[in-house]
């Protein structure tokens, strides 16, 4: 079955940008870079919400050459980018079903609004965080309230520039 | 002029307990103890907020031996426990003289209600994270929403017994 990874940077208080966005405070490094590069090698699909796709396409941003993106609102009617997919159904349905059809590694985007009912389904693999040093205090929360507890495994610590602290994580998977 | 250390284990969703006050997730090890062990050595005064409190008499903890408590609330009238002080002034404005009174470190305990005015006003010199693998979903909050962003530097980061991740930062203190 095909894995999915949670990944983003945040601030030390779990934000992955501020109340308007801002993403100023993000730091871009060679080791970033490297780890991005090594981590979408094996991606072949990738999991957003309406509001990361918006942000994405103020930024000039499209689909990614070679990944399929899917693109998850019920208020928005079409998509019209190469690559791109429109899923109006219910997220955890869809992501079930694709986790059993043959590809490589999916790469779920924050925010969490998208992350939160996948998480509590048990449809998600791994969770990586690159934390950054600051207190944003408030924004986009990485990981919204959810009446779920979730326990993990780190599989990867590791400091990285900046003063960035990425880490990684398995999802304990409870029976069901 | 001393130090104050604000520090919280958390889990990674930035929780100190659960909405209940749970704190069964807590991973005690030889790592914790040492850590608070060596910590503490320079450590004789303790702030924490009335929550707080209520929790650690709760759990039939008072003072700690050899350290100033200081107890901030509005609401309780007197508390009688040899090496407990009850504070109903303003916590910054305490704080802020405690702090050139001679004296070693000064340990802020979470929840962050109390850390989030001292924060704002640079109060806080050091920020200690033992990041516990777990997404609690809700409860207390060691960093409560704030208006104010706070720059920080990476001190310290290590992986400690029970895929605990310690982590510790100096405040980046803004010129006034």
């Amino acid at each position: 079955m095909r894995i999915v990874t949670y990944g983003a940077a945040v601030s030390l208080d779990g934000f992955i940008a501020g109340p308007n966005g801002e993403i100023d405070w993000l730091h871009f490094s060679d080791d970033v870079r490297d780890i991005m590069k090594d981590f979408f090698l094996d991606v072949d699909a990738i999991l957003m919400g309406r509001k990361t796709w918006a942000v994405g396409q103020a930024q000039g941003q499209g689909g990614a050459s070679g990944m399929q993106t899917y693109v998850f609102s019920r208020t928005l009617t079409s998509i019209d980018v190469p690559g791109v997919t429109l899923i109006r159904d219910d997220a955890v349905t869809f992501v079930r079903r694709l986790k059993n059809q043959p590809g490589g590694r999916i790469c779920l985007m924050g925010g969490g609004e998208l992350a939160r009912p996948l998480l509590a389904a048990g449809l998600v693999e791994e969770v990586g965080l690159n934390v950054h040093p600051i207190l944003l205090g408030e924004g986009v929360p990485m990981f919204p309230t959810s009446s779920a507890r979730v326990p993990l495994e780190l599989t990867d610590c590791r400091t990285i520039h900046g003063g960035c602290v990425l880490a990684n994580y398995r999802v304990v998977q409870r029976r069901r």
